[in-house]
């Protein structure tokens, strides 16, 4: 069975709806055990603006004070081309530097514009400069096709503009497509559907998996995807997120859930579930309350004495 | 796409691990709503010793005051010999009377002997009288292999066993063979590939699912049978449930996820989701909280306005 790679979106995604401010140096502690876990890839910041999303404020102050953790990837999140300009920039804090920028399109005109200002049209254009210009300095230029399983405003988003998207993303020059259900509505057959279809679609650029379990879809969601040759997944430890500009959005897929889901299926994920669930238990110290992730609540599968 | 069929144990496994009892009225006025909702099959009882499950010591009165409802199975749950002998007699109480006795053949010594004082060994034995019994009382004779994915108390359970297990149930004459996760730690991968291997196995027999979601893992556990060729499945309304003696063990699958999971992918259920949210809405009032099924307390995937 091949691997398949979790990118940790904790520190950005998992975090970026909390009410109250996680402080600086709680969202770097988190990163590092992120890395002592064994994450390779971990979303660290976003760039944005801080009086929409408060929560990201520290982006730069973040990326001067990363780890050195050789084998790491760490991405910032790029909704336009300032974003994408800020990430550039944040290069020469002093730190470890981010290796990616992750870029937004989003797949409905509804969310877009509630999201980003953006109609599809007008993120087609956006993305397209943000990913020539992400490269050009240097950075893995990747893009999140967002809502792109159904929108909390416009509803159904039809397939076939995804795979279209998804196509021309590749045509810019992205260096990996990441679909995601930004409000957690798909169920596995649309999820294999799609991933197959946009995977065939944009081959040889690999195809990226994002999920929210807001219906308790995602880890059937995500192995549909595995079946569909996907090899690559977003998640958060715990189980944290969801999204000030979606309305119903719920958590990421926790970390824990899919490193439990992946690992007894026989499928590595370079991750092992006793290290998760170490973690989970750290932050929500930090945080102060549990965490949702299914299986950081359950714990794994091992037998009691009687 | 073949259509489903949920048989609804809300009545029963949703009930049993109740710290308060539930009033017979209570039980009897979700019996009616889940025929209203239209379910065509529900466990509304279990002939178990009161002592040791307080919670159904009132089988033999829910059972007299059945509703009318052409069209509808209604089960209830033996686990000896005495019990099935009870559940024979419960049809002279007056009511609509059962039309299913439903076995419970547990896969591990350490689970039988908790769940029923019964090994593996004694269990087949016990079965075997069980489901001869109920047919010849004119009884739908069926039996759950119970923990057939995992044991509370010995870990795993070999795939073999269950297959093997399953086979002496169809050679004893079961009418269905069902499969249950008793404490939520099967996977997809897993769950797919034993329930094809009994399918193949007990022929033309059918094979129904029991899904419990304690790690998250039982929409997708649903629909990796689903496509290994099952066609019924247990649920309970508002995903109630857990067991007095299954350590961890928590609630059934949610009847709104499975709705949510089959209906959207195409696959019919004979219920709607919208009279699956109502009737959950209902009932956590009946309950005095909300109920934990994820769809239900996401609700359907439906577009607001901005």
């Amino acid at each position: 069975m091949d691997a398949v790679q979790i990118v940790e979106v904790g520190p950005r995604d998992g975090l970026q709806n909390e009410a109250g401010f996680v402080e600086t140096a709680d969202k770097l502690a988190l990163i590092d055990r992120l890395v002592a876990m064994g994450a390779t890839r971990i979303e660290v910041a976003s760039f944005v603006n801080p009086r929409r999303v408060p929560q990201m404020a520290d982006a730069e102050a973040i990326v001067a004070a990363l780890p050195a953790a050789p084998g790491v990837r760490f991405i910032g999140l790029c909704l336009n081309e300032r974003g994408v300009d800020r990430a550039i920039a944040s290069r020469d804090g002093g730190g470890r530097a981010l290796d990616e920028a992750g870029c937004v399109l989003v797949a409905s005109d509804g969310f877009g514009i509630a999201n980003q200002g953006q109609t599809v049209a007008d993120g087609i254009t956006v993305n397209t400069a943000m990913l020539e210009k992400a490269r050009g300095a240097g950075l893995f230029a990747q893009v999140t096709i967002s809502a792109a399983f159904g929108c909390p405003y416009d509803g159904p988003v039809p397939a076939a503009r995804v795979i279209d998207l998804a196509r021309r993303m590749a045509d810019a020059g992205a260096q990996e497509i990441a679909l995601a259900d930004t409000i957690g509505v798909a169920v596995p057959a649309q999820v294999g559907d799609l991933v197959g279809a946009v995977i065939a679609a944009v081959g040889p650029v690999p195809v990226r998996l994002h999920l929210h379990d807001t219906r308790g879809m995602a880890p059937g969601n995500a192995w549909a995807a595995y079946q569909a040759g996907c090899r690559t997944f977003d998640a958060a430890l715990g189980g944290l997120g969801g999204c000030p500009f979606a309305p119903g959005a719920a958590g990421n897929v926790g970390t824990e859930d899919l490193v439990y889901l992946f690992e007894r299926s026989g499928v590595r994920t370079g991750i092992t579930l006793d290290a998760a669930l170490a973690a989970n238990h750290w932050f929500a110290g930090i945080m102060g309350r549990p965490l949702p992730s299914r299986v950081g609540e359950a714990g794994d599968f091992a037998a009691v004495t009687p």
